[in-house]
C-alpha cells in the first residue's frame, strides 16, 4: 500500500481547478460578446482587492487575507455551476445545498489541513460578517458592475435586470466599502441615465 | 481643472487589465482544445502559490507577496502579448523591450505609489533573483508543464517541442523549488514514456 503523498493531493487539487476555466458566467469580457469564465472573474478580483484595499471600511482589512479568500471563492462552481445573482430564493437555497456537497469535495482533495483552511475561508467569505468577507463580496459585486457599464448593460439586458434590482442585489457593497458604494451609485446612475439600465422593462 | 481622483485612476487600470482576458497562451485547458487566456493562467498560479509554497526553497518565501507577484506577472501581455517560452533568443529581446513599455502604459495608470509598487514586483519577477521571484518562476514553469501532461502533450506537439527543450527550459524550477522540480522531472518522465514528449521530433 503506497501512501498518497502530501503534494500529490495537492497537485490532484491544482489540476482539478483547471475546470473552472471552463465555468461561464452571466458577464461579458469587456468589448466583447463572449462570457467570461470563473477562473477569469477571479483574476479580476483578486488583483482588485491588491488594488482597492485602502477603500475597505474604517475598522480596515488584512489585504493578503481578501486576496486568498477572493482566490478560493468561487471554486465550488467546478461542481455546483454559477448562479445568476438575481436569481429567485428557492434558486439560491438549492444552490447553497450544491455549493456545500462541492465543498466536500474540492477542498477534501487537499492535505487535511490545508482542506480545512480554504473551507474555513470560503464559508467567512460566504457568511459575510467578517470585515474581510464584507470587503471581499464588497468586490465581487463591484466587478460585474464595471463589466456591465462597459459593456452598456449587455449582460442586464440579456436578464431583463432593473435598476431597482441592481441597487437591491448590491447595496450591501457598502457594508465592505462605502467608498466603493458610493461609486458604484454613481456608476449605477451613469448607467440609467446612458439607458443600459432602466427603472422599467 | 477638475483632478483625477485616486479611485478613478485605480478603476481605469482595473478596466483595463479586463483585456488579459482576451490574451491567448499556448496551453490548452484541460480536457478541451481551447487556448487558455493568460487571465485564466493567472488565477491558476496565484492558487497554485497558496497551495504549495511550503515546497519553497529551505530560505523560504512570503507567499502573499508570491501571490502578489503572481498577480502582475503578465499583465503586460495586454500590450505585448503572449511569447512562447520555446522561441529564439532574439524573439525574447525584442519581447522584452515591448514588454517595458507595456510595463511604463499599464502601471502608469495607477496612482503612483501604487504603480511603482506593481511596477517594481514585475520587474522582480523578470530579474529572478530573489527568492520569491525564483518560486514564482517555479510555478509559473510548472502550471503549463501539468496542463501539457493533462492534455497528452498537445501544445507540445502542436509547437515541435522535444524533451531535451522541456528540460532546459524548465529545469530553473529547482531554483525556487528542488521538490516542485524532482515532481516535474517525474512528470517529464511519465509524458516521454506515454509518448506525450518526444527526444528527437
Amino acid at each position: 500500500m503506497t501512501e498518497v503523498s502530501r503534494l500529490q493531493r495537492q497537485i490532484e487539487f491544482i489540476t482539478e481547478i483547471d475546470k473552472l476555466k471552463l465555468i461561464q458566467r452571466k458577464s461579458f469580457v469587456s468589448g466583447t460578446r463572449r462570457l467570461e469564465t470563473s477562473a477569469e472573474h477571479t483574476f479580476h478580483v483578486a488583483m482588485m482587492a491588491a488594488v482597492l484595499f485602502e477603500h475597505a471600511a474604517p475598522e480596515g482589512v488584512a489585504m493578503d487575507r481578501v486576496i486568498r479568500m477572493l482566490l478560493v471563492h468561487d471554486i465550488v462552481e467546478i461542481d455546483a455551476g454559477d448562479l445568476i445573482l438575481y436569481a429567485e430564493a428557492e434558486a439560491h437555497q438549492k444552490q447553497r445545498e450544491r455549493e456545500q456537497r462541492a465543498a466536500d469535495r474540492l477542498f477534501g482533495l487537499l492535505p487535511e489541513d490545508q482542506g480545512s483552511e480554504f473551507r474555513a475561508l470560503w464559508e467567512e467569505f460566504e457568511a459575510r460578517e467578517s470585515p474581510d468577507a464584507k470587503f471581499a463580496a464588497a468586490i465581487d459585486r463591484l466587478q460585474p458592475l464595471l463589466l456591465n457599464y462597459m459593456n452598456e448593460g449587455a449582460a442586464w439586458r440579456r436578464h431583463g435586470i432593473t435598476a431597482d434590482e441592481v441597487i437591491a442585489k448590491n447595496k450591501h457593497i457598502a457594508e465592505g466599502s462605502p467608498a466603493l458604494w458610493e461609486a458604484a451609485e454613481e456608476l449605477i446612475e451613469e448607467c440609467i441615465r446612458r439607458g443600459y439600465l432602466k427603472h422599467e422593462l
